[in-house]
Order: C-alpha cells, then structure tokens, then sequence
C-alpha cells in the first residue's frame, strides 16, 4: 500500500513509518519538524539523542534498502498539503500531525489557541484534500482516551446505545476532555464523522492510551534510528518520566493520590495497531472508533511498579504525592472497552518486570542528559499564564515562560 | 446591570442590544461589522434597509435618552477584546459574535475554516478575557439546537442521564451537528464546559432554535432602528424566506419532502429568554444549558402556514420540492425539551397567522428591494468548492463563488 504518515518525524509517527517501510509499504513522511521546534521553545531535549530526519532515513534505506519520501510542510497550509496529497496520491493517510501535549495547550491563551486551532485546521485541511484527490483513501487519525474523560459507566468504543423514554438510539459517546488539547481532538472527531457522513470519506478514529516505551524492532537496528524519549512535565508520558525520575534519585511525581487511571500501551503495540487498522479498512462513509490501550492502570500502580524494578537494579525509589496541577478527580470508576482492535488480531506487549528493566536500563545509558529542572511540574490547569499585550501569531521564547503565573 | 453584546450589530444582537438598554442596563455593544462585510462578499442585501451601526444608536438616544457604547474590534484580538473587557467591566457578556450561517460554512475549504477558527478562538479568547479581567461575569453564549442533530431520541437540555451496565451518570448530551458552522457550535460548548470546570466560570449555553421576525417593541419604534431580514440562502432563515418567496411570487423553495422538523422562535422571545438568562445568572462553575425555542415545526408545515397566509392576502403561493441541498434527514422523530426557559417566566410569542401577516406585510413593503437571484440555494453541503491554490487568509470575493461547483 502507498501509506502517507503525517507527523512521521514524531514520537509515535517515527515508529509507526518505519514498522510499515518495514513490511514493505511504501512509505511517505509528511512533517514540518514542529516537535524539535518546541523541544527548542521550551528548552527541554529528549533523553535519547535524536538524529536529523534526513539521517534516520540514510541509515534506513542502507540497513533495509527502503526508501521512504519525506515532504517538508505544514498540513495547515493546504496549498501544500494539496500538493503532498497529488504526489504522494496515499491509500491510507495516517495523521500524528498535531500538537499532542496536554500541558503544552494550558501553558496560556496563546498555547490553547494555537493547539486548537493548528489540530483542528490541519484535521479540516486533509479531510477537504481526500475528498479533492484521493477519495477512497483511508483516513487513520490518532485520537486520545482522555477525550472521553472519566464518566462513572464503562466507555465504549466511540458509540453507545442509549434508552431513553422508551425509545432507543446508537449516539457518540459523550465526551468530557480535560484539557484544551483534549478537546481539540474531540474537535477532531466530530469534525471527521460529519465528513464521512456528508461525502463518504472512510476514517478510523484511534483513541489511543498512554503510550510508554521507545523501541520498537525497527528502531532497535541501529543508534540512528533511536525514538524519542521524552520526561520533561510538558511531552513526557507518566512512565517514561517515573523511569527517568528513578534512575536520577529523584522521587517519583505522583499527582496528589495517585488514584488516576488510565489505559496504557507499549509502542510495539501502537505500531500493531495502525498496521491493523490499516489492512482491515474503514468501509466508506464509516466514521469507526476503536479504543487503542491494552492495560489499565492508576498512577499510583505505575509508581510501585517502578519502585519494585528499581529496587531489583539497586535503585532507592521513594514517591512525592505533589498537588495535582491538573482538574481531574483523584479517585474515580474507570472500565474501557477495548475489543476492536483485539479482535483484528493484536497481541498485545503487556506491562511487565522486563520492559520497565529494559526503559530503565535506556534511561541508565542516557542519565548524563537528564535536566532535573525539567522533572518538576510547573504549568497549572487552574492558574495559566496570564498573556495580555504579547505579540500574537508566532510561538515565543519559552524562556521566562512559566514566571510569575 | 452593565451588559457587553458582543456582535450587537447582527440580527439578534441588535434586538437584544435595545431590549436590555430599554430596561434600564447599561449595555456596550463590541462589533467589527462582519455581519455587514459578509453582505458585501456575497453580494446580498438584507430586505430590510439597516442604517450604520452610529446612526441607529444616535436615534435610540434621542429616542429614550439611553446610551449604548460602541466598542469597534474583532474578537479573534485578544489584545483589543482584552481592552474592551477591562474598559467594560461587564457582570454579563452576551456573545453572539460568531460566523452563524450553515451554508456559508459549506461553501469551500476556506469557509469552513474561517468558521470554525473565528468561532473557537473568539469565544477562547473571552473566556481567557473572563477569566483574566472579570471572573464573576456572567457569559451567555449563543449555541443553537443545530447542535443535537435529530437522534431518535427525545432531545434533553444539554445533559442526559445513562444508565449502562448497571450503572449510571448524567453525561452532556451526544451532538451530531449537520455542518461545519454546527460542528463549531459544538466545539465551543465543550471548551465553554471545561473552563466552568476548571476556572470556576459562570456560563449558559442558550440553544437557540431557528429565529423568524424582525420587530420588538425597541425596533419597532424608529425605522431607523429597524433589524435585518435576510432572505439569501446564505444568511436567511427558512420562515423570513418563504415570506419572502411568497411576495414575490417565487414557488416556496422546500428541500425534499420537507419532513425536516426543527423548534423555532420569534426574536421577541429571543430577547426576552436572554433577558431571563440576565435576571438568572448561572451559579460559580455552572455550565448550564438552556434550549431556546418555542414550538417545533417541520418545513412542510410552515410553508404551508405561509400559503394559507399568502392567500389571504390575495397571493397564489406554490410549494416546490427541491433536491435537498443539506445532508440531513427528511423525515425523522424529533421531540426536544425547551422548559427551563418557560420555568425562568418566559411568556412565548407563538406562530400564528397574525405574525405571518405582519412578517408578510413587512416582505411586501420591501420587495422592490428582493434580489430573485438570490433565492434558490447554491451551496451543496455534498459538493463544496474546490479551492485549491486559491489566495487563503483573507475572506476572496465571492464574486463567482458558486460557478461550477
């Protein structure tokens, strides 16, 4: 298949380009090098040091012979976009392409704004260029389970049947996101499902968990092509983070009690997933949700599991229950379905001893990195930035970005 | 009270705008002429002759002796709605400063975005502005019934209780909007709920249903303070268009069968439901919701009204059944709760055939002003524009803007 991965110089992007160059698809990436722009705002760097795209893909196509396409662009630009979508003429389209920190989007006003309005602008953009030029393409979007947030019945995936007044109804599930990055994808969603409805475009809608871990076996095959892993308050997932936290001597940062639960997922599995949804398309004019996580767990749980495997690595591990900087309650009902992609075959990589051993051990290589002014949360759900007279319309100097909120 | 009207120069803002000044509030009126520029982009007019926003409020000063203050800007300008709000100390902000026609959402890429940007940016930006300036002010913001779509399930006021599995929680009631003007409605409840939720903000959603009339007592009083009555596919609602149509002689344009049913309201009860919502601020951190509407019709139903009105005015008014321009169900069950408004005192104006008289008599003083062109809908919600490589940024002329869709 001809597959266009947006955002492919990402996190989840990065690994998911190459597991599909991997299984012989040809493979374009579309990216604008966003996420090095705001690693450089916000003064923070990954731990494993990240090569140019240019590079990671040299080494690729010497390793396996595979070459994969890269259009440098922004999909907000749709006179690009437009052009990227004519050359590379895609049968599946998947899109990392948005701004995908919550912290980032409730730094202030400024970072809401542009969260909002870069996801759900650049979502419009490719859903008016399917239909332009490639209208059977099929539309992977990467969603997020915390678009549903916490309801005290169990999530289903995208739809529930509801009886109301003796009549009954297949309906969206309700939504209750919790951050302005949250909602901008269930912006997204909405905005997706119309356009399968009105023209029949073909989506599905990855509500995707936490994602933890960085190699995947492609990524395994050499230095160059290492992932990003990410443990600073802004881009780093709780995992990740409590590893690099524990192989610094630095206490774990549990959110008040800990009790939030979510559903998590290996990298490996996040790149399974796509490769399923890919081969097994949305039929046209379906708008399909699946619930892509394969554990659930609280952060609390995390933390203990993260203090035991320390400890098997001679690691003092103790936990700080900080206040919580976001709105979310602390102790809560959480059971998510998550059947669909399971019943498409995946197999899932569940949470063990051995995977954390094996992040700790990368977050031990790469200790020498670790900023520990970045560990410590400093963007506040209740008290953003107040922005008032700042210059408007480019990203500022993070520098100072957190004084005085 | 001290009272903002964001986009009190529109159609239901002005009315609103009057109503309060005539109650005794101190009301400011924030605009920046859109609602005139889009006229100009499309090259329509409003039946109705409208004198300059100066002029109208010279009138109503010499009339009652009340001021309103005119704050000129865009509310996509932080920096300026960010004066306005600390020059204005309003207790409420009415905010009816958004892109609010379907079709003009369908007509192309560009349109939709600019949509869904002005109308989920402007109403973050006051949020922000709220949360920063004027924290106990109270924002009502304009939604509309469009929001809910037409489940085959009775339609609640914003939350609905689930029961699912054995257990139960009362949830924001599932949308499915029908355009892209809609979907922007919808994005803006959920941003509104969030900021409720986190900052402890004040907000009422009013979901409005479709506003027909053009007189209030306020109005009524100057023709130099008369309001806009649009006719245009673009900006006219389906009442003042039958009327309209049914003047001039135009068979009355009914899309399909007709069976599409939806709650209506005459803009007297407009401003009197705002005023309630005024009188009734929501609490601390409530994000409550009102349907704003007052009796259901379907199209079939009110051209038919409009036809037995028209013959007693000696008129020989035809139906026609036209393709149905929208994608939306033609018949269907639709039963929508609208009581919280009747439980806050609202006396509703119902549709009779003396309304349609004097709706009637108003088309047919101005019809030498209807442009016929502009009657029959253009814009195909299954075939928008193609606007590739076209000037983006700027709203284009629409000279020729519905050739060859």
């Amino acid at each position: 298949m001809k597959i266009a991965v947006l955002g492919g110089d990402g996190y989840c992007g990065w690994a998911t380009a190459l597991h599909l160059s991997a299984r012989g698809h040809a493979v374009s990436i579309v990216d604008n090098y966003a996420r090095r722009q705001w690693d450089e705002e916000l003064g923070v760097q990954t731990l494993t040091p990240i090569r140019p795209l240019a590079e990671r893909l040299r080494v690729w196509k010497e390793l396996t012979g595979n070459t994969i396409e890269v259009l440098v662009g922004d999909v907000t630009d749709y006179d690009f976009l437009a052009s990227a979508m004519e050359a590379m003429e895609p049968d599946v389209a998947i899109h990392f392409a948005e701004q995908r920190s919550a912290p980032y989007s409730m730094i202030d006003r400024q970072h809401a704004a542009f969260t909002q309005v870069n996801n759900v602008v650049g979502t419009l953009n490719l859903l008016f260029a399917i239909r332009e030029f490639q209208p059977e393409c099929h539309l992977i979007k990467l969603g997020t389970m915390g678009e549903y947030g916490t309801p005290n019945i169990d999530i289903e995936e995208g739809y529930i049947e509801i009886q109301h007044n003796g009549r009954k109804d297949v309906l969206p599930f309700p939504k209750q996101p919790g951050s302005f990055y949250h909602l901008s994808k269930v912006h997204d969603s909405h905005n997706i499902m119309f356009t399968c409805k009105i023209w029949g475009l073909r989506a599905t809608d990855l509500n995707q968990g936490v994602v933890y871990g960085t190699m995947t076996d492609e990524v395994a095959l050499d230095e160059a092509l290492i992932n990003r892993f990410d443990y600073d308050e802004i881009f780093g997932t709780v995992l990740n983070r409590f590893c690099v936290q524990a192989v610094i001597g630095h206490p774990l940062t549990v959110y008040g009690r800990g009790g939030q639960t979510r559903g998590f997922l290996d990298i490996r599995d996040t790149v399974g997933c796509i490769e399923l949804a890919c081969l097994n398309p949305a039929a046209p004019g379906e708008f399909r949700v699946f619930n892509q996580f394969t554990e659930q767990f609280s952060v609390l749980e995390l933390a203990s599991m993260v203090q035991v495997a320390g400890e098997k690595l001679g690691l003092k591990v103790k936990l700080d229950h900080l206040p919580d900087p976001r709105v979310e309650a602390e102790q809560h009902y959480y059971h998510a379905k998550h059947s669909k992609l399971m019943d498409l075959g995946l197999k899932p990589h569940l949470l063990s001893e051995s995977l954390l051993d094996s992040l700790m051990n990368i977050a031990m290589t790469h200790r020498h990195r670790v900023d520990s002014a970045l560990i410590l949360p400093k963007v506040n759900w209740r008290e953003p930035r107040n922005d008032r007279r700042r210059a408007t319309g480019t990203l500022r100097s993070m520098a100072g970005a957190f004084d005085g909120v």
